[in-house]
């Protein structure tokens, strides 16, 4: 590679291939890593049978959160930073055992901020016995940041992947999607405007602040016979095309059928389409089954208060068809850009 | 806590029992947490008999190296940062797994550089079979930063703990001690320094730059009867007082035993004993054993070509004892100030 080149030029998804590259097939391959770099979370066996699963994320001042007035408060930026990586967990199937948090600090962050974002880790980590283990706390004049890194456990064999989706499944996501990103949306409008104090603005500002991971309902998954899952970060159009490109298929995805939420719909009705589809951070689960399967998922699922939507299949691979295709309510089809959200694309981006 | 306290205020040790606190008991101890916050790492026993170690360490720019011309360069830092959590495995006495590797980036850096960082990580996670399981990019327009969590595997029921030294046993060092902490001397040293251009500087250099953690000589500790271990990141005088306090006891170091590098001595005649005992980044094991296992212990160490050093003894605890005693080369018994480096302390450091 040219010495000059950068990580903006080569963008996110460059750069992970590239730096995959860089190690020797030994360290990251094999038997004992039966997902590794590119799933939720990598799943590592150290004996036959006990399967452990890894995940990681950071969350960086101003990129990932403003700790100004009006925006999050640490007790949700506590809850948030686990809930991401449980979420990951979620998605494999895997149920949390432990996680660890490093925490960059200035130095100048008040004590008592800092007792509530572990209050807020607290109480999520306590509703799903994850225990905490300490971590690193270093010096970060430039800025306040946060990574987890969580473990989990998987209770059998089967893992819920990316790579297995097949044609003719159902795909399906949890709950409603949108509401993160109408969450986000409100807290970034001007103060008068009159969203803000909507009834259900605090509802979808709380939805952008403290998602809750589908961890009753990934066990719903894996006894019930779903082929693939993931946890929707980036968007159903974003994160979609991630399980489609693993499992080398396609997929027809129905828009009406697309669980907008209901106060998403309410307050941005010109928008709400795209903030359901695009938008990201509903941590829902976004998963595939095989038709005779869906029904007894749907059914599980309301035992743990959870709704799962159909909203399209899986199709084969064909070269001179869309990866992902629309069908809108007038009938026609249309295909879908797709493309993730690249940290560093100089770009515009999906949002 | 007044709400007006920062982390400054009270400082790293202060904060880390402020942040324990705030956590439920039930998610920081239990069954399935042997070993939690304030050890090398946290172990984790999902299942009787089958315990995880897990670590974490975050490197920052400019706080924990620099990429500036003359300091380190990428592959060394790649290195480095899998080595410091290595080591931490290495201190609990548990065998490499897996390490997931998260990287905070500007988005401007050379992708070439970072394929060398990986490439670092990778010859040194491959030397001890270590997998790399991905992880987290994230951009992070305030600097460049790097954080890795490594799990490992206990082969029996035995760790090797902080807390558990025993009145009686013999303290002891693996290697010697004070070349990485001389290294980093040679680094600032102005560039017409002639300690710069010696035929051992590189030595020195290298041990700050490229520190080899104590894998092959963590089982012989365990098999062999250590009753504690750590690995030395903070200097001798700044870990000890760890274990001490860990476990309750006090110790009496002997000034002629400490095994200074001979480099060190060499280039450093005035200041040699200081960068041994508090200069820190060894990355050597200290440990603790019963006098009649101690040569068992140190007879198999040469069979992976490592030297351990009696340098003192433990002793019980009394009220009117300093935790730490130097017995000087003159006869003279000295107290030791004691106190790890603290990254946020506004008054002076240990070095």
């Amino acid at each position: 590679m040219n010495a000059g080149v950068t990580v903006r030029d080569v963008g996110e998804f460059g750069l992970i291939r590239a730096l995959r590259d860089a190690l020797p097939e030994s360290v990251r391959t094999g038997d004992r890593l039966s997902v590794a770099i590119g799933d939720d979370a990598a799943v590592w066996t150290p004996k036959p049978g006990a399967s452990i699963v890894v995940t990681t994320d950071s969350l960086i001042e101003d990129i990932h959160f403003r700790l100004a007035p009006g925006w999050t408060d640490w007790r949700s930026l506590g809850h948030k930073a686990l809930a991401v990586n449980l979420s990951d967990l979620a998605a494999m199937g895997a149920t949390p055992g432990l996680a660890t948090v490093s925490i960059g600090l200035r130095g100048t962050e008040r004590v008592a901020d800092l007792i509530d974002l572990y209050e807020g880790m607290g109480t999520l980590s306590s509703r799903w016995s994850c225990l905490i283990a300490g971590g690193d706390i270093v010096a970060s004049p430039a800025g306040f940041s946060l990574h987890i890194t969580a473990i989990g456990e998987l209770q059998g064999e089967r893992i819920l992947r990316r790579d297995s989706a097949k044609p003719g499944d159902v795909v399906a996501v949890s709950g409603t999607l949108g509401a993160a990103a109408a969450g986000l949306e409100i807290l970034q409008l001007p103060p008068n405007d009159p969203r803000r104090t909507a009834t259900t603005a605090d509802l979808l500002v709380a939805a952008h602040l403290r998602p809750m991971p589908r961890l009753d309902l990934s066990p719903i998954l894996l006894d019930g016979g779903a082929t693939s899952a993931m946890d929707l970060s980036d968007g159903l159009f974003g994160d979609l095309p991630k399980i489609l490109e693993a499992s080398d298929v396609a997929a027809r995805i129905d828009e009406a059928a697309i669980p907008v939420a209901a106060a998403v719909r309410a307050l941005f009705p010109d928008r709400c389409f795209h903030l359901a589809t695009r938008g990201g951070e509903d941590y829902e689960l976004l998963f595939t089954a095989p038709p005779d399967r869906f029904a007894a998922i749907a059914l599980a699922a309301t035992g743990v208060r959870a709704t799962v939507t159909p909203i399209g299949e899986i199709v084969a691979r064909t070269a001179n068809r869309p990866r992902l295709e629309l069908l809108r309510s007038d009938g026609t089809v249309a295909p879908i850009t797709t493309g993730a959200f690249d940290h560093f694309s100089t770009g515009s981006t999906p949002l």
